[in-house]
């Protein structure tokens, strides 16, 4: 069968768009940190198909696209190889109508070493037409053929470098490998009549995931030689190098983590994966003055929030100490105005955030903390003073920064006290967590 | 091989406990109402083997236990089975060591119609002891032996009544039945050195989940005859039926629904998805007098939550028509105490709430709405007044119900008024959304 063009026209031979800026390892920001260890120690390229429509979302959008966090999913999954030193170019194939779309997100949230191809009808298609663009040295084309390729979803945002690394090496030496999973249903055959025919023992079969990687030469020559009908109908890659190249590929266990977001409530488990992992690690910004409540309110935090990382830094210095946290993806600030009317401190940090360009693939919580005592400042007065945190709050709304003011009564009594620091850490928390846009710029009390 | 003891010692027989007070169909709240349309025309019980351990979710509580919205999954699974009136008895199999804090879970979230049993050290060997509480008439034993039964996963809680209907119904008919789906990964066979041997042809092949069903005496003589082999090894009940009993099991496709909560992404998908479905109707109750902005409130919120239905309701008459509401499992209600310093109507519908104990399975989300002018009162006054929210929020919290208060600015001018009407309905989504227990309490401004 002859590809249709995806447009409704017939396409141009798909080729790469002439974007890649090919370019250094920036380790643009990850939800973990690329271990940079180990490499290949060979070229290695990635090819991405991303031309499906998501018919089993139940949702108009392709899955791919779907936002998470308002960003969309594709972007995530982009993310994760890019922080991979050794992957030299990523080709993604998307459908013509969906070409200007792609180009929008990858400006958008700066991604770097992508280069775009039209897809075709099918998932083979679209990889054929990506190892298409990497085979050919094209004119204009920084693309040049990888010894050993990876092929991955556009809809599995979670992977990581290291099942990443043991493909390729096992590609390396045995010109295929996979990941692959334990099944988590029974697989069974049915007869026509729609009956049970048999079950397959569970134990002795495995479910194929992504990624794959495949010695260029390997898969492209599979491809070349494969039938339509294979090109139209099959979904395993592997056993294309298998039936057409006799390669035989290695498998490799994966982490739970490699599934394929397939429905809507996989983009609800990815959502909250994704929430949990940028609440890991919670930056206390303290001012000038030394205090003794950030200690306090620092042990609720970490008794709240079990396995998060709670550190305090001042924000004196013009703030070295603290451009390293935010460097290191730290994507909460508690930010602790002591005793003051003012919010000199948050704006500051608000400034340095905003520099900082930190938001521009998760949005960033900032609580803006205040400690009040009823007997030196009527409580409506002291609200009423704060109301200045909406406006601003939606300022910075505009830069994926989400602000909300906390209020935290400090009383003389030690124990009241403590009780206020720990309903203070619990509200912190919850807008951590929750990372919910629709309460920016309110004042809560604690 | 023989059965280990669950808990360290040699278990007595597998037996039901004598709880089980029968019972009308009470239609006990399900976040779908029961169609109670068709019956299967046949005596219908379920087994439910909860007996696992969860290794595969990373966290200490067997994933049965997890709770979700504080509530334990299997409580979810439960309440799925008893809204459907036909299912006389439903058997649960736990280790010996869980049995009370599951009798709790029953006690606590007023399941009927379930008994419990021991579980055995294989789902096989838990599944069997169901059975044979079903099969035997002992002494104080409300059970009795079903024409059909039901064997559903403890770990799929959205279970729908058609599904059930159409297993059983198949059940009687071919004596055998199970939903099944699509395989979502390509299945592969590895061979002994790891590498690929073949994979499925993805098409052929299904993925068998639950619910299933059978004739009662199919199954048992299944179980009977089967080897010790099967009871440890085994993982497809179909599959003893057809090997039995030569009980060709009729498939029926299920829906994505089905699948079972294995990871720990399956529990936040399954949290999110719970989350949805108690948001979809929202009441917002009013004072007796009439009121021109609940209309634009209610707009403001269709608005913002699409696909959710919301109405509006007086609480006058004793509330009669919101008695109503209440019956109807609507978990959402917005208060609105219009030009009032104080919050007669919330208490009134608070109190409402906790006399229902809807909030027995969910928890009901109660926002306290204020309107307020700048003109005719300070705003810290305003704030000051209505601080009696927060002690009040700490006690209903017990009863899980979460309050927080919305001051709405309400401004002469029209185009500022339909806009803080819109903040109001965006804070009101998101405090329905995310339910957060951490923010009860809290007074928010739009």
């Amino acid at each position: 069968m002859e590809p249709r063009p995806s447009g409704g026209s017939k396409p141009a031979e798909p080729g790469p768009c002439l974007r890649s800026p090919g370019g250094a390892c920036q380790g643009t920001s990850a939800y973990s940190l690329s271990s940079a260890g180990a490499e290949p120690g060979c070229s290695v390229a990635a090819v991405l198909p991303a031309g499906g429509c998501g018919e089993r979302m139940g949702v108009p959008t392709p899955k791919q696209f779907c936002p998470i966090l308002e960003r969309p999913l594709i972007s995530y999954t982009l993310q994760a190889l890019e922080r991979v030193c050794w992957i030299k170019d990523i080709v993604v194939a998307v459908t013509r109508e969906n070409m200007e779309a792609m180009d929008g997100i990858i400006q958008r949230y700066q991604h770097k070493r992508i280069s775009l191809v039209e897809s075709g009808v099918t998932r083979h298609r679209s990889i054929f037409s990506g190892l298409k663009a990497l085979a050919e040295n094209r004119p204009n084309s920084k693309l040049s053929k990888p010894e050993v390729v990876i092929i991955h979803d556009a809809v599995r945002p979670f992977v990581e470098e290291d099942v990443l690394l043991k493909v390729v090496t096992a590609a390396k030496e045995h010109g295929a490998a996979g990941a692959v999973r334990p099944l988590v249903s029974t697989v069974i055959s049915p007869s026509a009549d729609g009956c049970l025919d048999h079950s397959l023992e569970r134990a002795r079969y495995k479910a194929s995931e992504m990624p794959q990687a495949f010695l260029f030469d390997v898969i492209y020559e599979a491809y070349q030689q494969c039938s339509d009908y294979d090109l139209e109908f099959g979904t395993e890659c592997l056993q294309l190098a298998l039936k057409y190249c006799h390669t035989k590929a290695k498998l490799v266990e994966g982490s739970p983590d490699l599934w394929k977001v397939t429905y809507k409530r996989d983009l609800y488990a990815a959502e909250s994966i994704i929430k949990e992992r940028i609440s890991q690690q919670i930056c206390i910004v303290m001012g000038t003055k030394e205090n003794e409540h950030v200690g306090l309110l620092e042990e609720m935090l970490k008794n709240e929030l079990k396995q998060v990382n709670v550190t305090s830094r001042p924000l004196c210095h013009a703030g070295r100490d603290l451009q390293q946290i935010i460097l290191e993806q730290c994507y909460n600030f508690v930010c602790v105005n002591v005793m003051n009317f003012d919010f000199q401190e948050t704006q500051k940090l608000l400034g340095m955030l905003e520099e900082s360009r930190l938001s521009i693939l998760y949005p960033v919580v900032v609580v803006s903390v205040h400690f009040f005592d009823y007997n030196s400042v009527p409580f409506g007065e002291k609200m009423e003073n704060l109301m200045w945190i909406r406006e601003f709050a939606k300022e910075v709304k505009k830069r994926n920064i989400l602000l909300c003011g906390l209020l935290i009564y400090y009383p003389q009594d030690e124990l009241k006290l403590q009780e206020s620091l720990r309903q203070g850490a619990t509200i912190i928390a919850a807008l951590i967590k929750e990372r919910n846009s629709g309460l920016v710029g309110q004042l809560l009390v604690a």
